[in-house]
């Protein structure tokens, strides 16, 4: 390059006028005062770092040749001096204000473009304890992570040349009319990671059209979630009381909010899991909440709030006691934790309005199916199940081709639980962003797929053949049943 | 943030009672006097903090902004002067007592909770002989890591609404009673990483009412071992000596001893494996075990413990080798090592008590199959065996769940070798928390998968696709059986 | 070593003459004037070190040991004083011209071997936005990389002992004669990675006897590349526009330029997919293309190009507009972005020329299929369509093998898109570099595989095992298919 | 710890008798004089280290907590002061004699245990570009890491109580006996590893009793290789001329070499695979080999020595030609590089004496078949080969359970080549010891599969599950063969 001279950042910074621009860009300083007006981009980009260093601007729209192949040799000033760099050459350019963010800080909202990356917000900004509660599931986590990496391993069958201009994402759900396939399913103590908690999320669900489930052990009552979301809909995840007045109660509370569309009995936490990031962190023992009577505690087994907090839902409960509930209310009951299709026929056969297929987010049993797969066993086992019965599938939903897949095989709708607290990190802004992200991608995946209404979604749009070997054939092991020997006879020591 | 005020360690310290209270978090100084009563958390852990820096508590119970959030801006003191930190102000608060860990010690005990965190603990604090013979296996490690990994691809096919509210784990075990379908595999040398070695497995045993294998390599004799657990049962793992009176009189000795409730004859170990990390590190030559005449030496291949110690096993033993164990023992005799259908059907043929299915933890002979793919195959080819006979599984069990499939598949009861000798590492204590840990995770297994007592455990609860492909499904290979051409005909040279 | 002397870089310097000739490696310094005559390699090499340090060009081409085995030990001279190593010492010896790369410089081409290396050089001298913008794909890249991935699972059953002297990779295509069963892919906006963009890649292809694909969206327009490339053979990618009249008046250019053989209609696109990458990186404003209105712009959803550069495409396009295509076209026509089998049947009945098995690079719709397995899928339910209508495929070529395989399984061409605006990075003759590159694999795999003519490419050369399961083998899903209930009956909200 | 008296080396050291030793350990300071005896290793091992540091010696076999344990407190003296450490103090004691290994150089012969330890040290320790040649595969390297992988996916089904007191590995090959059934497989340039390449190789097998292929490309001439090694058997590994006088007067060659037992005719090299990594590297141009015209040379392609040393091998070789090998020797003849059952069918019935299933190690058509997978294919398709024709494999041989998988499904002997030049590294004494490995390591597999004799070795013995969806099943692919349209009709340009 003909001339290397060396330009201090006073000399460079003379020149910030449109007759008389320079920039500086890795180091080199160059006159682009005639390259004003042919610059595609406009000029005021470039002269908002007339006098100054444009490397970073520069370098994230054009490649480093540009400036060489577009400007005349003699356009080249000279090289900067980087030993009279200061503090005012550092200062960003006027209007600019580039945040500086720390690691724990919150990025702004509108950076946050699909369901994982709030999740990883919310691994850097909620506490420690926060964090591991939500996130952590049972064991080897073995099951958390199938359940994304099974709908990853369904494959569409997309169609081309179908008219997709409108497409139409509304549903009915027991009768309600919602704007998508989605509802919130129900988290514990969503004020852990905002003050607002289950609040937020539910004036986020009335604003945008989709149902929220309201956990036993939510931060607010389900009142106070009234009060706060008027027009909202609702369903009621029981955890069932070992003392059973006490869920009486509840029913009782649940008839006489009309925001209350239907209970959810949990059936898929018998006992609760080993989660054991979240025991390895101190709880705070002042923790608790207002419809179940769980109080935060450390014990010898560890800090785990999801453990005590399940301490007072009964193991004892049967198919028997369903019958019990529909004493207690009149409103639709579904069973939420299905996951085989042995139990979706027990279910069509107690007369429930609906089922949730759910592994509760891996956080009870490892190694407990999918529910993806739960889904496929069901369509190949007993696809009545699916003409009679609401199903929805919760468990793993990170995308709209998950939505998509599941309402492809047969599901009403889905629930997304972890990802809905991670967006409360925002509170109730953060809630209605992660669903129009949703909203975006499954219309995006729905034209794609070459469909414009739920109602075409059907099986022969997806192609299952990966994960087929994964779903049982029939209620038997194909291998014979064996007594083993001795274990029938054990006796009391 | 308002005020910047640089605020000096010492005038924060001042700040320290119930009535004037400020903390630092984040190097921000906050008064958090008129908080105290409103902390869900209570007053007393704050007040641990008064006058001082908090940032470590707080942050692994609440997200960075909840104390913006809840306080008035006026609450807010200034930023800690960093430059005035001394070393009063770096000492934790009274009643504080965080043991520094070094990397080479061992963490509190009850901080472990799983089978994984005692070997994660052994690999740091053993020596590295000991780590080398305990944790090595045969060549490239894959039958080692394919004993686990088979289990995790095995899923469950949980049942809800069943009454689990009490769950019993009690089994049967030759005609006698045990808590767990569980039992301590033999395995040689407890004592290189505990003075007790099996001793203290010995007492945890008795203590938790589970069977411990005395391996023939065991630290302790079968006779010391009694002694310190008077109470326990155990069964004697014996090697076959080329000296044949050797083991006879070890069985003579069996006889005389009443707690010893089983032999089990190794055959997995016809001839020891090469465990490439056990030759990689030098031996302690001064070695040796009181119940076989091995003795630890280095040679041209190495310093293996494995290779050396099993010098005297006969590697001659064939079937007919049985009659003779059984003329010299009036105790049920078992087999330890079937690996094959084949030879289970032999084992059987044989008049065998049981067999314990096991690939010697994938020591031996890489790329012999997972012993849970053995059960497998039994039940495929042959399942009358496990109607007939006591079948047990070890290699790779590490978790309640891996219990529980082995129990679905027809075994009578799992062992855990290498797990064992890790918990060793904290003596009696130890292993006997070990012992809990798994009888947690099994309890928990059971319930969320629907079922009470070990009985109702069946192959209709696992779902085994994603492994079916490696079980063979007859006794010959499904290609053609061919004479290669030359091969036979190899006279000498 | 007998004599450890150590020597100042001076010293060593003085003998750098064939007649004195010292040199150092790793540090010891040797006396290699006799030794020049017997080098292997030739004195010349040897004496650009004359008295200097070798030890970078040593290695490259010998073992540590070399030097001590051949040379006598009275030619070890001693050991190089480092303290004495100056500037002058650490300078290339004359001649050499290692030109110091900086990581964001382009390589010699000349040392690019491979379509991958073309990619590395460009993720790191292409600006952020335009690497953003060719490699980012849909979502989670799921198809993306299945795109390759699929390739590599396919193994060839080669054949040996068959002449195979001289190879002829020609191939007629829509009746034209090609050099290469390989074209380029229409590809958006070359000029982002080079001045000349489209056109250098029209030289290019015109040289190399290859036919490109003219993207709507290219930075030149068709006419602007007939001038570039007067003798090229071009097809048009036709994005539909919502105003007909707009594509009607492209359809009218293409009738008058002779160098466009066919009409691409694109049918992949019925709307722009989520590429994440993109949406990260602001866009130019000032980026527009010639032949659509399409003009770049930063909107809530990001920066995506990808999303806004195909705001004029119709989502509405159908079967029926494809004869309207028909009406304003005497050319070819070929559907670009068939997915299915089912769809490969409807274009042959609409009476299509020819279709292209894409999924738009993985870059419109996650978890589509890989193209090859559109392939095999057609092969298996519908092997009538490859007999009556040319197929194409592309998304993720990189290698000659890749393009033999789709031939084998019936394809009568492939494209390739990213690699080639990767190539472009070096104007025409990176092109044509890449050209060379994919024409040498592709014969050397086709002779390796035993056949000399295209025409001899057959199914039986390939086994697909290990992908058959991911083929769908009929039109509906093996499942049931069921109405899901409620779903039906979603109703206006 | 009672008393933290600082203790400087001086002090220390001074204890350095049997009668008064200490030792320090972790820095912390013993009295270990009382301990001499009681050492279950010995006194010997301690006082090497009296008045020294044994950090180092100690926790290789003990546990950090050992001496804590076993001395009482009274014995701890002190700590060392750090701050007195010196060179002296840090020397080894005497007769210790670590030899520090510098990256490049190679650690003692004995050191290394397996096959994989000799391909570690060469890619430190060879040239680049040796390592470059010898290790280089076919573009993605996906056949060179599949030829071992699928070995390790096979799996054994081990029996057990069978008497394997006594093992045989001899093998008859072509009517010759060898004590192994392995033979080192053709590469070219050994002398790139060591001076005396084949040479040492030669040496080495004929003390160890197994075959030595020699290539076309080696570094001596096979009468060298008759005078290194006299009594040693050899095959002949040709690559017909394109010149076929050249190749007439090495048949002639072997016809007077009564070491030269076969001719080993390589057909799975038609043309030079494309191994990247040997192409980046600079040959050096004085590098030729004495039996072909075979000259090293850069070019615009790069270095590849594969590439070039190939250039005179004949790619018009059909079956055809092998009645002219068959006129020029008397020898057995066999194919080397059969990749497929139809081959093996056509060698069969063009009378070879046996055939090599190999891919060239991977090195020139990647994605061609594992050669464990053709061995495979014939057992499916073709059996009658196995019995009629002696069947060899190369490609992938690592390990001794490798070996037997080979000879269970059929195979008479397996190849190792790579390894093997490897192993030369080290001269004729690494080939011995390599050799010395892979015998133990099949003698010990033998003994755990339960099996004396290779006579034994039968299909039935592995399980082959996980890869047989790789093994074709027919001539022809499964799906329709179709001629594609328009391909066919392709006419000059």
């Amino acid at each position: 390059m003909a001339d290397q001279k060396l330009l201090s950042t006073r000399q460079i910074s003379e020149h910030k006028t449109p007759e008389d621009c320079w920039i500086v860009v890795d180091n080199q300083v160059w006159d682009v005062t005639d390259f004003l007006d042919e610059h595609p981009g406009g000029s005021a980009i470039i002269l908002k770092y007339a006098g100054r260093d444009a490397t970073k601007a520069y370098s994230e729209v054009h490649a480093p040749s540009v400036l060489k192949t577009n400007l005349q040799p003699d356009k080249f000033k000279g090289v900067l001096d980087e030993s009279t760099i200061d503090d005012a050459w550092l200062k960003p350019p006027p209007g600019e204000n580039h945040k500086l963010l720390l690691d724990n800080q919150k990025p702004p909202l509108e950076t946050l473009i699909n369901a994982h990356d709030f999740e990883v917000v919310a691994s850097k900004t909620a506490s420690n304890k926060t964090w591991a509660f939500y996130s952590s599931a049972a064991t080897d986590l073995i099951t958390r992570d199938a359940n994304k990496s099974c709908f990853d391993r369904i494959w569409f069958r997309p169609r081309v040349l179908r008219n997709v201009r409108s497409v139409d994402t509304r549903t009915k759900i027991l009768g309600g009319d919602f704007k998508l396939p989605l509802f919130v399913s129900p988290a514990a103590m969503a004020k852990l990671i905002h003050s607002e908690g289950e609040c937020a999320i539910a004036r986020a669900c009335e604003s945008k059209g989709i149902m929220q489930g309201i956990s036993n052990n939510s931060s607010y009552t389900m009142d106070e979630l009234r009060t706060a979301a008027p027009s909202a809909s609702f369903f009621f995840q029981l955890y069932v009381n070992r003392d059973r007045e006490k869920s009486a109660a509840l029913l009782h509370q649940c008839s006489k909010n009309p925001n209350i569309k239907a209970i959810f009995v949990t059936v898929d936490a018998a006992w609760p899991g080993k989660r054991e990031a979240d025991e390895r962190v101190k709880a705070d023992e002042g923790l608790s909440v207002p419809m179940s009577p769980s109080k935060a505690q450390n014990d010898k087994k560890g800090g785990g709030l999801g453990r005590v907090m399940a301490g007072f839902i009964d193991p004892g409960l049967t198919w028997e006691d369903l019958r019990w509930v529909r004493q207690h209310t009149h409103k639709p009951v579904c069973l939420k934790g299905v996951m085989s299709a042995d139990d979706a026929l027990l279910a069509l056969k107690a007369g429930m309005d609906g089922i949730l297929l759910s592994n509760h987010g891996g956080r009870n049993l490892d190694t407990s199916p999918p529910s993806i797969i739960t889904l496929l066993e069901i369509q190949k086992r007993c696809p009545e199940v699916l003409e009679k019965m609401e199903v929805y599938v919760d468990s793993g939903i990170r995308r709209g081709t998950d939505i998509l897949k599941a309402i492809c095989l047969g599901a009403t709708a889905v629930g997304m639980g972890r990802s809905m607290l991670f967006a409360t990190n925002y509170g109730q802004e953060g809630v209605e962003h992660l669903v129009d992200i949703m909203q975006d991608e499954l219309e995006t995946a729905m034209r794609n797929v070459g469909i414009t209404s739920l109602d075409e979604a059907s099986p022969d749009l997806v192609h299952t053949g990966d994960v087929d070997h994964l779903v049982p054939a029939s209620r038997a092991h194909p291998y014979a049943r064996v007594i083993a020997k001795g274990r029938r006879r054990g006796s009391k020591l």
